[in-house]
């Protein structure tokens, strides 16, 4: 009853010998994943046996049934599906870019492409002069120059900015909305530069998505050194382009969440959530993006159980059906929630990539963040610390059902993702063991200390 | 004259202002790496056209020329050679391991395996049987049964530690002393496990020393794959092995260490030095040893003067001439510091590979280490702190010379080290643009620092 108490009403000021405690239970799940770890080898399973996993396809149908089949035969209390329909998005052929003349003089040069994910097909091949602009605001200078042209925004991600998720995340409105903004001036197509830091010439696909308003234009990332020498010779001179994509909707796909539960003994009704998504682009194994976290998810239910830890809270660990193209999958998981009236506490995601851990981002009140810096040296050992700010597309629903659940995110170090994010490199080979075992590490650390002492006010 | 007695007497206490001013610099250093930072174009030439670089080989001469040119080229004040004689140890041939029967059963099985550095040819196919022993304990134990037997020392990382050259540091006894260990008990060869934390089967090779006292037999190490095979059959039954090797010396080569410098505005006699190591081994590209730390120090000398910046205090940019097997670069240089009675603030190395920078690491007393913690909020925003503990192999010596220089390193993220250190897989598609110069934005900035406030008491 003691303990209790002080559980209760001294929260988060642990005493030594629990602080003792917790690390030796930490170190004990450390030891565990690092020596004993299946998230590689399922990782192996994942992207080499079934491969890329686009809603709808059957890779995507295969890998719930093989996460079903693993985290039931790690012991989980329970294992079920939550049927959720997804878009069912269809690359339809093989994209193709190419310039055709710089000059007026024939070129027959073809151009490194990938149509981006939910943009519709150009019926045919489409040729045009291109208009190259670095940007929007440049594209509102020159919405007199667009019409009937093919239009190219030279959406580069800022090498300055240390953490490349910012980057992205300021290159990222191009992709989104770069075909309808050209589109409603006239535009017959769109190129961007893919969403990129590597220093190679893949094509990086990734979602986009049409403004009702204007006509639905076909819309392509091209290779980084492609589209870089692209621009360059646009800025000299007068150059035609083609360009053809095959995209198109079926109607939406029966897919599932598959959810692996260990039940609470102490608070059964409080849940504490843990997830990636199952779904990938087409055009890779989607090894980081999101094998790693579904990998990552799995690892800690069997490690949980591989040391016999009886958790006070009920622990989910999910693989969501459905994020690239449509972010079905966490909001139907939010939908049964709240049907359901579920009290969720806490939610992690693992969706950065498998790459050595720097912290784990919480998102929650100034008052709760400075109560949980008291976990943080718990983590370092680990070689993280707790940041301001996290989440996951997946789980980020669950705040609107309750604004009161701490969301939270696997920081993992962010200098290479964008190296293969969305590209054909994102593949099992680029996966460090190491790196995603102690990812793993750190997500059950920051589970165990919310499964011990919930959240803070 | 203020801000002189503010900067002499109140190091470190920054005003709010210098720390503004700071960080302007260590961003402008900062944005000019990442944006047209050359290293990584250096490393590729230097991997790519040079390629191995083991002491005394043409490869090693043509990267001390091409590293003077290039730091020329980079309009340092001076650039200068220190001859410096180096071993010169050859492979001399295909290192060769093999099962030759288990159980009595005749098998034909070849083991990966690469002879460890400064190890002697075997004279010949050796075959004997093998000894498998977990470490020196267990060698200890059964040292009667060790003569005339084939040692195997099963010097695995152990996995549980998260710092991997915590883990390399207890392993690597079993490479540097095994053979003499086993000789002393009749031994007529000795494999190893690499050291190695890759779930693959390439063989690592690495230093290793004779005792004089003992017959120097050969030693190999074996691919991690095949190692722990060997292990657990040996565990089970009688094996007899082959091995052979090739390994001799000679004459000391005659290398140099390649240095550039900026002269100090203010402070010309005070010495700051960065390096890192030319020479690699001859198996891989040393593309992270020590290829990384080499371009990082170019990178720096490029980038103050692409800024302009003009430094209080003498910078110097050390291409180290050797450091795998036999440290005559760094040593080479102390003498010469000491000779020339030169006084050294502090000294950077980068040896730990060009993966992304966690901290600083510095040796110096309790009460500068205190001090330099007001440092860190300037690195904070490029991934790093300032730890315990730091230096490197080629500026370690300089510490003999005088005690109070304070020694630091470049600390990168160690998960991926040891997975390709010292193995064929240590190339330049495997050195990642970003993580390598932001490597150098760090180094950059804690250079800058010392040159601007010198070292605290």
């Amino acid at each position: 009853m003691r303990k209790l108490f002080f559980l209760v009403f001294c929260w988060p000021f642990l005493t030594q010998a629990q602080v003792n405690q917790d690390s030796i239970i930490i170190k004990k799940m450390s030891d565990e994943i690092m020596t004993n770890g299946k998230a590689y080898d399922l990782l192996r399973q994942l992207t080499k046996q079934i491969g890329g996993r686009l809603a709808g396809s059957p890779q995507q149908q295969n890998a719930a049934v093989w996460g079903k089949r693993n985290m039931e035969s790690f012991a989980a209390d329970k294992v079920y599906l939550q049927p959720c329909k997804t878009p069912n998005w269809q690359r339809g052929g093989k994209d193709f870019a190419s310039v055709v003349s710089v000059n007026g003089k024939a070129m027959n040069q073809p151009l490194a492409a990938l149509a981006l994910g939910n943009s519709l097909g150009s019926n045919g091949l489409v040729e045009a002069e291109l208009l190259a602009v670095a940007d929007f605001d440049e594209l509102e200078k020159r919405k007199a120059e667009v019409k009937g042209k093919i239009v190219y925004i030279h959406s580069v991600f800022d090498p300055t900015i240390i953490q490349t998720f910012i980057a992205y995340g300021k290159a990222g409105v191009f992709r989104a909305t770069a075909a309808s903004r050209a589109a409603k001036y006239g535009a017959i197509g769109v190129m961007i530069h893919s969403l990129s830091t590597a220093p190679d010439n893949a094509p990086h696909t990734g979602g986009m998505k049409y403004d009702e308003n204007y006509p639905k234009i076909p819309a392509v990332a091209l290779g980084p050194n492609d589209a870089k020498e692209l621009y360059a010779k646009a800025k000299k001179g007068t150059i035609r382009v083609q360009m053809q994509t095959y995209g198109y909707f079926l109607p939406d796909a029966d897919e599932n969440n598959v959810v692996a539960e260990i039940k609470g003994a102490t608070f059964p009704n409080e849940i504490i959530t843990i997830g990636g998504h199952l779904d990938s682009w087409d055009v890779n194994e989607g090894a980081h993006d999101d094998g790693a976290g579904i990998v990552q998810t799995m690892e800690i239910l069997r490690v949980m159980k591989a040391i016999n830890y009886i958790p006070k809270r009920t622990i989910r660990f999910v693989l969501f059906a459905n994020e690239e193209n449509g972010g079905r999958g966490g909001a139907k998981y939010a939908e049964l929630a709240k049907l359901n009236n579920e009290k969720h506490l806490f939610a992690l995601e693992s969706d950065e990539g498998g790459f050595t851990p720097r912290s784990i981002g919480i998102t929650c009140s100034p008052e709760q963040f400075n109560k949980l810096q008291a976990w943080t040296p718990l983590l370092k050992p680990y070689g993280t610390e707790i940041t301001a700010g996290g989440g996951g597309a997946d789980v980020n629903p669950l705040k609107t059902i309750d604004a009161n659940v701490i969301l939270a995110g696997l920081v993992p170090d962010s200098q290479r993702y964008f190296d293969l994010h969305h590209a054909k490199t994102d593949v099992f080979e680029n996966v460090n063991k190491r790196e995603l075992l102690l990812g793993a590490v750190n997500m059950a650390a920051i589970v165990y200390l919310v499964d011990q002492y919930g959240v803070p006010k």
